[in-house]
Parts: C-alpha cells; sequence; structure tokens
C-alpha cells in the first residue's frame, strides 16, 4: 500500500505509479492497481474513468490554478509576464511532489498514449490560459500566442525540473525557459 | 471516387475526409472508404496502418521539409528566423491544399482522438525541429525552446488560415504569428 497520501484516491494514484513503473502501463490492470491500493475495482472507476485518467489526476487542478491566477494577476501586467507568473505558481504548488512528478514522467515518456494524453491536457491548459487572457481584454491573437509561450515555458521547464538535481526549483526552470525565448525572440530579424 | 488525385493513395484519402466529414470518423470504416476509393480493404491497410493515419499522410513529409530546411538555412541566422522560414516554407507548399486543409481540420476538431494524434505529430515536428536546430550548433535550450515556438507559430498560424479568407495566406498568418510573439515578449518584464 502506497503512503504518499492516506486516502484511497492518493492510495491509487501511488500503486498505479509503483505498477506502471514495474511492469509497464500496457502490462498492468485497473484491477491490479485497486488491489494494490487495498480497494475494489469498483473504488478505483468511482475515482477515474480508465487506466490512464489515473496518472492526469492533477491536470483539473493545474487548470483551474492557471486560470484563477491569470483572473487576478494585477492589471497593467503584460500577457507574457501574466501567464508565466501563473505558470510558476503551479510550479511551486507542484516542488513538494518531486519524486512523483519524476516517477510520472518516465512512464508517460515511455508510452505513446499517455504521451498523446499528456499532450491533450496540455493543449487544454493553453486553451484555458488564452480564454482568460481573452477575458482580460488581451486580443485574440495575442491571448493565443502569450498562452501557447507559456504552456511551452512549463512543458520544456518540466523537463529540465525532473532531469536537474533537487536544488533546482521547478518555477526556476520556467524562468530560465521564458528568459531563452525572450532571447530568441529579440534576436530575431 | 475523389478526384483530388488520381493515385489510389490520394483517392483514399480523400474519399476518407470526404466519409468522415458526412458520417463522423468513428461511424466510418476503413472498409467504407476503400469502397468508396474504388479499392479493397486490403489496399487501405497497405497504405496506412489504421484508420486515422489516414488523415495524416502528409505529415512525415512536413517534417522532413522542415528539417531540410533548418539543416539547409545560412549560417549566422537567428534559430527562430530559421525555425519561422522552415514553417513558411511548409506552408507554402500546403497553400494549394487549402479546401482540403479546412475540411480536415473541421474533421480532426470533432473528434478528440483525431485531435490527440494531431497533438503527437506537432510534438514529434517540435522534437525533430529542435533537433536539427541542436545540430547547426544551437544550444539545447534554446534549440527546443526556438522548435517549440515555431511550432507553436505553425498550430496558431493554420488556425488563422483555415479561418480566414483565400486572401490571406499560410505563410502570411504565420508572419503575423511571430510579429505578436516578439511583441509579446519585447514588452514582458
Amino acid at each position: 500500500m502506497g503512503r504518499w497520501k492516506p486516502d484511497a484516491r492518493g492510495r491509487l494514484m501511488q500503486s498505479a505509479l509503483e505498477l506502471f513503473t514495474e511492469r509497464g502501463f500496457e502490462q498492468t490492470t485497473a484491477l491490479e492497481v485497486a488491489q494494490r491500493a487495498g480497494v475494489t475495482e469498483r473504488t478505483f472507476f468511482r475515482y477515474f474513468s480508465d487506466k490512464r485518467e489515473v496518472l492526469f489526476e492533477g491536470s483539473g487542478e493545474l487548470l483551474s490554478g492557471v486560470v484563477g491566477a491569470i483572473t487576478g494577476a494585477p492589471v497593467n501586467m503584460a500577457p507574457i509576464d501574466i501567464v508565466t507568473a501563473a505558470m510558476q505558481e503551479a510550479a511551486e504548488r507542484m516542488e513538494p511532489n518531486r519524486p512523483y512528478s519524476i516517477q510520472r514522467a518516465a512512464v508517460v515518456a515511455a508510452n505513446a498514449s499517455l504521451h498523446e494524453r499528456e499532450l491533450l491536457k496540455l493543449d487544454a491548459l493553453s486553451a484555458a490560459a488564452a480564454h482568460a487572457l481573452h477575458g482580460r481584454g488581451v486580443p485574440e491573437l495575442a491571448a493565443t500566442m502569450a498562452a501557447e509561450s507559456g504552456v511551452s515555458v512549463f512543458k520544456v521547464g518540466f523537463d529540465t525540473w525532473v532531469g536537474a538535481g533537487p536544488e533546482v526549483t521547478f518555477a526556476q526552470c520556467i524562468h530560465a525557459c521564458l528568459d531563452e525565448l525572450k532571447g530568441l525572440t529579440a534576436a530575431a530579424q
């Protein structure tokens, strides 16, 4: 039984990650995940619609957190700073779960269908961020491009973070990606 | 029988798009696509590994075109200009197929599994572009962020193009997205 979180949902997430790591995603059934977590298969499906979703438990919270931060950002802040600050806040909430994130990233990278689902979640995050920016009066194309860039710095920053040592924070990695992006566009013709 | 291209592959692509538009992607079988194209189901699977892939026929060519353009770009060109120029070249090749692209975009938008596959192809394009830039000596993080931005301007530019009138070219839409991105990053703190 996992010790990461005391509730059934948390135990299912931890058990799924352990089994996907040990045996592979395709080779693990929802029943096996439930058994390791000490609950029934029916309980698994009360929490998660399918075997993939157990790895994307946090994506709804991530999305609502980012949208909330964008909506509540100070007026007159530049769109790309608004969206990057929102991503950094999300990164700070994820910082304590670094070991989980590292293990989860390895499982996702090893399976094409999980990678597809991850990209779909990031695309939904981009669309929601664009909608929230547009709701603040940012014109549509600017809102879309700022959101896309925010998701890029989050995605590339995440990869940097899970590949770096524990002394480097996720928020720092996002900051480094944004600086890189600024330098790249400033050097363009 | 489709009249878009005279060969079996082209007829299968056109027939698939027609049927997916008329009946929906889920409601159409590979056999039905083959029959409308005037070939056997076996011929369908000689060209395409599954029903989704018939809509992604051009993605290999897109990827190799972009990689080729990046590799062959002039020395001392800024990374983001290299990747954007490569995307614009690809856009110019796609320009004559605007009616096909518009219809295809509607089919992809209507089905989550097609949307996932599209995002996976764009992610592979980003990874290949980053690899090609890195091969020219661009440091890894810069190469990755430039490639991500190049794919963003391609993706958002594509959506703008298919939503605009025929007087607006895909390459122009990409240019407008890049200008927007430059303005956004220049205004950042």
